[in-house]
């Protein structure tokens, strides 16, 4: 991979040439290195441009682009287009079409339709990523490529019929052997849905009531594996024609159709596109109204963060943010004016958590078709706007780069995410909101976290902060006990409650970390809004909302597991909510407060420092500066001076 | 039928030894009998394993199973498992599938994916149901049997396609002779909906606005007809080949898709399938989101002894409850932890409103597919799960058999419900919401209440309440008439609202009531929330929420028509919101406290004795027992003693 | 037309004598009589008893009909009965049926199943008028024609399939000539979009994510031109057969499914269907839930003379109120009574905006299908209603002909609306809701208002206020340039957003309005609940929700643009909310108080006089005479005196 080593934060934009007259091209290129910018990435969604009726190019437009952006002395990122297949494509192959939930062919009109699974759509994805390669893969601007956009965005990583549900037999077939095997494993017994062919078998949408769990999971790992080799697909073509250049791709926020940990390998990096207003008001599911309120010009710190500390372990590496928001956004239900210095700030953020490059989104605000309300760092009549005068600002030599080393990990794992969602048995919560809620209270407490996934390495952590971890497999419950030799161990709420086929294990939950844990489930306890219960610790009480699990302790436990919480009250009165293990701790009740208490705990047990920042202040360390940031509307006295509003400052450790 | 007579309550439990290797078979069922369970459940779900290829037959797993339990002492509850219909069934006769109201297949993958017209799964049915007779309908150790499952469950009753829209007009035609009188029934003539031919005719969906609520009351009947023949085809073949032992059927909650009496016609007895707390959670139209909470992990009496009654109604005969909830449910949004107590609560209950065996739902905690958070009378692990615990400490002697001998009546009618509630008018009452406010004030004045259908025979009560009888004939007037010679009747809101084919009377509401009422309808008034009108009567005045009709006295009647209360303020100021006449009161105002008022003068005029009892506490009586209940989460004072928690006593009339 | 010219206000019935027996028609007509109205309107939904079999036309009941009306001395106003196509065509021709957004056929069994663009649909719809108009044409007692029913109403201007899908590629075609002149008036090319030939182009449903505001416009206009063709094939057949009659069209309450100015046109005038408490319960979009119960039993008086100043203004002339509720309606999730005086008030409110026949819904409550739960003059029984003696004591004397002479216009335009809300931004605003807070801002200040075409003539207004004009063009931005040299103008937010094609313009908003606001757009802010912003002007300041735009003041506005108010605080801290350049201001900001301000000092400036009124009260005026209104349930006190609740008084200006 040729790109230079930066000795700090470089800058990028998103720009759409085909979308403005060609006169402005080379103005746009010679202000955008002005602007102090090293990258330009185009042609994400110019398939049409370039292959105008099939089999037909036209590249003249985009040699010109290309040269445009070179003769500034900038570098280009080149986007495979098959994100948005042209009207030939969809009208002369309507196989390629894919499906929603309701069973429907999802229309051509916006984007990203198409089947992952279609053998036709492979076919013409390989050849615009193969013509593009040839043309342009050993082009001297071209510094690297992104592939596709965003998979899975707007729920497209799933098809519920066409090419998908042709190929679900096959691949069911593939990983099961027989039928019979797949019986036992999904417990088909259960309601008679025992299968006698793999024929049989379909994507698991429009039942009469719930789904199988396990029918459900195996069908996303389809889906999944799926987005996955029609990556790789893409990635060997580049890889043969456009050698020494990197390959990424931009995730988005909080998508879940998809194991990431599985796409991302292959990649010389991960990108990622962060658009903390609108995820804020349209992702979440933590927090309340008035945390959206309180955040909506900032977004939340900690849900931005949890992002890119999320895509910085999916390989280990340094990150881009390849579309970065710089104005109001269109898409959410609501979509504010960033506060001012909101820019400066995820920018410094961004940098703080590992990224490398920050990629605007976009050059000049769009004058057509479905995102005329969003911002970019021009207006419409192309004068700058409140983004460009914020970057402009910015003193970049701050950023110098390097390595985040956190000594905290948190695990996370797409499959034990899709099997929490598909039973909650608690509406108020779900595994995103449970993760997000014991990395929000880490971050309170002034750590860097890493996000990893659960089998990767976790040597060199002091803490491992499993919140979620559904799915167990012998092979992950070994692993963790090695962790737990050399770190403090937390475990949240339904840890194991799956085997590998989402069954319950047979001897209860948590299966085969019983040992680790020192205990045994007893019950869980789903509470309604209005409906609380009270643990008591040896120093505090505190009430718990949503869930309440208990657990009876294991007398084999040889080094004594202990009860450091107990409900009083309600139907687990007595029993334990917080069970310690020698290193290893698990929470079973959810609550703010007492997942902070314990984890601070933890952290001190762990030989880490914790501090308990304000309401808006976060710290966050790299290459041995930290970044000081206050995301309040309002100044905050923090460590004997003054935090501006929206504001951040880089010091030395 | 060979069914024991018990001389007080038995106990039963639903297990599925298909879900367990078969070396627990017997232990379990040598810990069921230790338990003191008499009866087990089994073959719910299990066509697939009986059946695994078309015409193929394995029997030797349930021979098996039936023996093990045989072998303990224990008497077997056979099912036909036509609830769920194996994989290819279903894909080699797809044309049994059901439609759904958007017009959907509803897919294999969960249960009860049939549609009750088709006339190829009734032969299936037929079928299977026979095999199964002729293999175990003598079998010693099988007392009776379960028919399908839980009719109706997850919309099922109906299927707007496929099979059923095929038979609906002949149907139709079998009704009404010519396609012109059903025209004139349904008043076709409204918006030129006429039809020239019966095939004409389709399912009332998809429409481009408001149903014809004829049509729709027709689509329902025929639908109900073909739970009713359904289930008839299978009682046919297990009393030609099951002599001697029981059918009944498990009915569900507040299921409304068929005509429960005609249903229930031809069993033994009648069975239903109490979950509390899921009942509260999920099936609510009654009641405030704060009364949920205060009942969350009891449910609240009233709506479960509603079912009780209800169900006891159909064959004015005792009861089986077939699924008894002993710990958590899954399938609500908020799935709490029963309280202490609640269990034997639940079963102390049922006993006192009439039920002989009370079967729980289930043995083992299920560790595969849909219902894995539902709990068991053991937990996954075979560990005894808390309700196991609270039945063992259960003293079944103190539940004698007999008779409950209420005095007063309410008055319930499908077909009432269907044309309330296809036509609401004020969004936030419906035809079980407004039945339930009759029912629970009668209760919170410590009355036994039979529920039963208006044509049924009503002599021996003093006190006949019909909340919402929507639906008036002739003969149903002439029936009621005759009991308001020697009874107390009370009307609620909407009486004779309709006429047989769904129309209004041409003479005006109330019809053919209007004699027996002394009054008939000026008008009705539907009240957002926040917006209430206020009545006052003799001695006490209250506001009125939701709904508000009042009357003109008719003049014609003999012995004379009181306005007792009267509207004051309103659009409605100064009418009669309450009559009486006679023995008959007409309630035309929707508020708790009216009613309740209303009621209690009537249990005194009818020499019944009334008793405002406390939040929460309830009194049941049977064989001359009284069944003293405190269903708070706090102690109770009452009757001079103090009620402990979600507890309960047995005392002597 | 021979329309008699009244001195007064005249009354009418809307009647349906196939919904009673033949032996009530003469009767009814003689009560129609006594009770003082002129006009009955008949035959709306009658097409199945006109013509029983394709081709079999059965005039005797209607003959009838008409003959005992005008024995009575009444005149007719037949309908064509288009909205309701009998079964056999439906069955017949199913190509004629109409696709919801979901792709879904919409079924036969209500009412309206028809897709404009059927040329099928169109042949039998010129064949029944025809029919209808040759046999009724010259009927001395027929005063005019209502062509089909409330075009549009249940969301039926629309089809997206069948007919509408087949034709929208033609239209396209005939629009843009080329599929390259397409691409680039659509902006294609933003997400490879663009088309290869016409016919790969489907209505703009079941998309992956956000439709192209372009595309979603033209198959809006698409659809508004096929209402308007195909209602005026229907009136070419009146003209020629029934010469000297009217024929209107009975538009609806916020119909938005078609331009109603392009649909008016060739209407002798136009009609509307009022209905003022369902209005405010179904389709209010303004207005808390406060409001909504405040004026539950009235409607909101702006909400409903918003509709008469609307209708008024698409021809110009008096209109009549074709169907105007007279108790309670029976659509809306609450239908409470009218409150005593409700009906006499619409009544006077309607004369006074321009009404000059005013025709119930309906004689009597119908007794079948749908609408039995609908009130009319006469209830079921056939004894009159609330509103029947209402009517009976209303003095139509004191309501004169004569003109209503408004100096202030609000502009309105359907293409601005579709624009507005495909991309609201701010999800708690819509076209609707920020035009009628305009509205009631002048309303509430003493104004008489005309709602007119940003196009039309606009000379002789003091005032002229454009609340939303999203769509701009440089033909209309002259029209108001050249308007504003006699008048003071006031825009609001998002003014000239778009182009004709539904672009942004290329040099920014507004466009080609720049010149005459002497400004700018600079940034815009959507505002979740919970979140504002401040404004500070002259002489006071005030809180701004939902939406915030700011401006540029342009440095070449001759006459010097000023910014009259300011954001202070938040991110356009400082920027000009409100700008007023010359005779014209734009309002920035959404707040009610500050929109009052403004506009009561704009029309001070205008030389007209704003007077502040009470809550609820209101005052009309026409040929000479003001109408004072009290809206309140409460008596308020009013220019020395004190109003009766719900009440009304006419005085001489
Ligand atoms: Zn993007
Ligand atoms: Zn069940
Ligand atoms: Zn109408």
């Amino acid at each position: 991979m040729n790109l230079p080593l930066a000795s700090h934060l470089q800058l990028a934009v998103c720009d759409y040439p085909e979308h403005v007259p060609q006169d402005r091209w080379a103005d746009y290129a010679r202000q955008q290195k002005a602007l102090g910018l090293s990258y330009i990435r185009i042609a994400e969604f110019a398939w049409a441009l370039m292959e105008p009726q099939e089999g037909q190019y036209e590249w003249a437009w985009l040699d010109q682009a290309i040269a445009d952006i070179a003769a500034a002395g900038l570098r280009v990122v080149l986007c495979t287009p098959t994100a948005t297949p042209p009207a030939w494509l969809t009208r002369t192959y309507p196989e390629t079409m894919p499906y929603d939930h309701e069973g429907r062919v999802r229309e051509f009109g916006s984007r990203r339709h198409y089947d992952f699974a279609s053998p036709v759509y492979r076919e013409h994805s390989r050849r615009i990523t193969r013509q593009m390669a040839e043309r342009y893969g050993n082009h001297e601007a071209v510094a690297g490529w992104q592939t596709d956009n965003e998979f899975g965005c707007h729920d497209t990583a799933r098809s519920w019929g066409g090419a998908s549900a042709a190929a679900f037999p096959g691949w069911l077939e593939a990983r099961y052997g027989s039928v019979q095997a797949l019986n036992e494993a999904w417990g088909n017994a259960f309601w008679s849905m025992d299968y006698q062919s793999f024929d049989q078998i379909r994507p698991p949408n429009l039942l009469i009531t719930d789904v199988n769990p396990s029918h459900l999971l195996d069908f996303y790992r389809f889906a999944s594996d799926n987005v996955k080799s029609f990556q790789e697909e893409q990635v060997a073509i580049l890889r043969e024609l456009s050698p020494g250049r990197f390959v990424t791709h931009n995730f988005m926020i909080f998508e879940s159709g998809f194991d990431h940990y599985e796409v991302a390998k292959g990649l010389d990096f991960v990108s990622w596109d962060n658009y903390p207003t609108g995820m804020l008001e349209f992702f979440s599911g933590w927090g309340s109204e008035d945390l959206k309120t309180r955040y909506a010009r900032t977004g939340h710190p900690d849900f931005i963060s949890f992002q890119h500390d999320l895509y910085r372990g999916l390989l280990h590496k340094p990150i881009w943010v390849m579309e970065q928001q710089c104005g109001q956004v269109n898409w959410a239900p609501y979509n504010p004016l960033p506060a001012d210095g909101a820019v400066q700030l995820w920018t410094a953020q961004a940098w703080a958590h590992g990224t490398d490059v920050v990629s605007y989104f976009r050059w000049r605000a769009a004058t057509m078709a479905q995102e005329v309300m969003h911002s970019g760092l021009l207006r419409h009549d192309e004068t700058p706007d409140r983004g460009h005068t914020e970057i402009q600002l910015l003193d970049l030599e701050q950023f110098p780069s390097g390595a985040v080393t956190a000594k905290v990990a948190l695990l996370h794992d797409y499959e034990s995410l899709w099997l929490y969602d598909v039973q909650k048995h608690a509406a108020g919560l779900s595994y995103w909101a449970q993760t997000v809620s014991y990395y929000a209270a880490l971050r309170g407490l002034g750590q860097d976290v890493d996000i990893v996934h659960p089998d990767s390495d976790l040597s060199g952590y002091a803490l491992i902060v499993a919140p979620a971890l559904t799915l167990m497999i012998p092979e992950r419950a070994a692993h963790l006990e090695e962790a737990a030799q050399h770190a403090r161990v937390v475990f949240g709420p339904r840890s194991a409650y799956r085997t590998v086929s989402g069954r319950t294990p047979e001897d209860g939950q948590p299966g085969v970390l019983a040992g680790l844990l020192g205990s045994k489930l007893l019950n869980f306890d789903s509470l309604r809004p209005g409906l609380s219960v009270r643990v008591e610790g040896p120093d505090h009480a505190c009430d718990v909302t949503t869930w309440a699990e208990s657990y009876r302790l294991n007398p084999a436990a040889g080094n004594g597991a202990e009860a450091v919480y107990k409900y009083t009250g309600g139907p687990q009165q007595g029993q334990a909510a917080v069970v310690r293990h020698g290193n290893v701790t698990v929470i079973g009740a959810h609550s703010e407060e007492l997942i902070r208490s314990v984890l601070a705990g933890e952290l001190q047990a762990a030989g880490l420092q914790a501090e308990l920042l304000p309401e808006g202040v976060r710290l966050s360390r790299r290459a041995g500066k930290t970044l000081v940031q206050n995301w309040n509307a309002q100044p905050v006295a923090y460590a004997g001076r003054t935090l501006a509003p929206v504001s951040f400052g880089v010091t030395n450790d």
